[in-house]
């Protein structure tokens, strides 16, 4: 372990667009955050292009060259993510994939992509359709999970499958269930196809069935009666960061692609009671689950879900009184933390601007505090501000890197 | 040529890194330097980083990219590097290594990396290398030069050779020469490291005998009985920068891996008396060198190694002190130059922090004045201050370019 620590914080969406019909004045210019411009202050202050300039990036692709790994490179599907994030293993050699509980009518027509937002028994569900035989690709193996309501996740696991295939999942209602396709010519991919498509199909001849559904139907209730999948997956090819730079490393984080990316990454995933990736987060509960990680750990990241949700609602109001309580769980850290041996970083994934309602290409503040980042010596850590920085412009991808400098775990390019 | 000049200068290690504890303070800060800081105030002031940032770099690798040579394509080990710098000539198909005489026991355990450094008879000892017949790879010839001190370097020279092998010296004492290995399947690494090995064994059979070294014994000192080789190099693939841009060019520099990357890139290499690439170098000399080539040249490349020296010792109070002596060559510059027809860049090939004493991916500034770059109007030259100039934060591949931009012979990409 080194001597120092770092802390990485990530906002999701934080990050916003200044307009002329507000003044130009973002959500991050008009809270109160004492503790985050105090940061700023003392800390080293820039632009991340979270991929580069004019670049809209997917949260997943963002964590990607968040964490050090160029998306271009390594990033190969949602869906593993999500597997890895639920508690999956995977093999490399294993597609996985997004799935929803649906409701279709006999026509295989969707009524509701997810099935009233069934919450309970769909453990049960899962279970009716783990053993399934598929027929027509005997070598292919299906591995079903429920996560959270109507979520779940699908490994195909066998030899020569491939995650290049389209989704069942129409991403519309009043539309029939795709056909998966191949998206490229090999026969791995045309396996694939018709394992997912035999899959899905099977999935409504049990699901429709099940007593769970039956109840449900007799209550009013849509049942959740097929399975629809998207985002197909496999193993990102990378060499977890702890071991590149000889470093052990801990995330808290709800939201279960991060924690995929993170546990890939070679993190220790932690669970964090109240932690929940939504508007009622516990953030105090996250700042000292992150403080007591950084105990045996010389990086902790810490993810916040918060911030991206009222960003996406066009919602200014929350996502500033959001700010605010991010700033107090900074105070809860900045009591416990000495600048003269940790590093205490602030950025967001991608902007979110309310303006846009979606994921933007916007650069993105960033913030490093520590025994030898310079002070920006500005008063306010905002959008505008940042441009104004001593860090100048960066890529997300440089991060990681800087900071394995700063800890004296980067390796000499040359001699 | 054209009607304006360039000097390019770049002080090895100067950047450093602003550290809590002192203040954030660096050397460039507190040094007493008005000949540098004026050029700051009246040229354009920026950031560079090596590579990029968090990617730290040998000098090697970063005088590749200070010279426009990409080092992810062009790089190709040291040996060759080292070799060219001393004057050996190569052929694209050799392999060169930088080698030391050392002293190993009767079981060719190293006792002593360096031999007592021995100073005098070296090139005895090399002349009875020369003309070795390698029994095991007939048609590859050794060609062997001592240098300075204990350093020399080989070339082995013969068809389907490869730099892909493993060093015999072993980097530390108490432990065997190590056999060389291939580093990949190929035929030529295989060939390379058989012939590698029988050279280290026969260097060991005929050093030992050597009448220098048995007077050397006689005397009590340690015998240089055996070369150990490390970094492999073939000649970089590219293309002088003096036949890219149709310039002329000279270097100005006592490192022989430096002039050896000078030399391939198609300038001129001068020796200067008293350049020694030392604390102790004349400064003074290195500079009329540099204005006397810029009679006949476009482009004088000069570079300082004594920054980087109390950089790797740590010794902040040296550090200043090497650069107000740079101050004042500098100021001898100065003197001679017109600004409306010159342009002079002071620039580092890397930071070496005094808190980190090794190499370090942080950001070094810029300074280029001349008829065309706007001023900084910054007061003084320093890391600090870059992070607020008025080119913003480019990389060393990128000077080149922009000189030669400004040369009027940068070739228009597209119509």
């Amino acid at each position: 372990m080194s001597e120092k620590k770092v802390f990485l914080i990530v906002c999701d969406g934080m990050a916003d667009r200044p307009t002329r019909d507000r003044k130009f004045e973002t959500p991050l210019d008009v809270a109160h955050k004492p503790n985050i411009d105090e940061l700023a202050r003392l800390g080293s202050v820039g632009l991340v292009d979270p991929i580069s300039p004019g670049v809209v990036p997917g949260s997943d692709v963002a964590h990607f060259a968040l964490l050090g790994y160029d998306p271009f490179r390594f990033y190969t599907g949602r869906g593993s993510l999500e597997a890895v994030g639920a508690g999956i293993r995977l093999a490399p050699t294993d597609v996985a994939f997004r799935c929803n509980f649906a409701t279709v009518d006999e026509n295989l027509t969707v009524v509701d992509r997810r099935a009233g937002r069934i919450k309970e028994h769909t453990q049960d569900l899962a279970e009716s359709l783990n053993g399934m035989r598929i027929t027509s690709t005997p070598d292919v193996a299906a591995e079903f999970h429920s996560t959270i309501e109507h979520r779940a996740v699908l490994v195909l696991r066998g030899p020569s499958i491939s995650r290049m295939v389209s989704d069942t999942d129409p991403h519309a209602t009043n539309i029939k269930v795709a056909k998966s396709t191949p998206l490229d010519e090999t026969p791995a991919s045309k396996k694939t196809a018709v394992a997912l498509n035999e899959f899905t199909e099977k999935s409504f001849e049990i699901l429709q069935k099940h007593e769970v559904n039956i109840e449900r139907k007799s209550r009013g209730q849509n049942p959740a009666n097929i399975v629809v999948a998207r985002g197909p997956g496999t193993l990102p090819p990378i060499t977890p960061l702890t071991v590149q730079y000889g470093i052990k490393a801990a995330c808290v984080a709800a939201v279960p692609m991060v924690r995929g990316i993170c546990k890939i990454s070679g993190m220790e995933v932690l669970n964090v009671e109240g932690a929940t990736g939504g508007l009622d987060t516990n953030l105090d509960a996250k700042a000292h689950a992150a403080l007591e990680a950084s105990e045996k750990n010389d990086l902790v990241f810490l993810h916040v879900k918060a911030t991206d949700i009222p960003s996406h609602d066009g919602n200014f109001e929350m996502k500033k009184k959001i700010l605010e309580k991010i700033d107090k769980m900074f105070g809860t850290m900045f009591d416990q933390i000495d600048l003269g041996n940790t590093y205490i970083a602030l950025t967001a994934d991608h902007a979110t601007p309310i303006s846009v309602r979606d994921h933007s290409a916007d650069p993105v503040p960033i913030v490093i505090a520590g025994p030898d980042f310079p002070p920006s010596g500005l008063k306010k850590f905002s959008e505008k501000n940042s441009a104004h920085g001593n860090i100048g412009r960066i890529r997300a991808l440089d991060i990681i890197p800087m900071i394995a400098d700063r800890l004296g775990r980067a390796k000499k390019f040359g001699f």
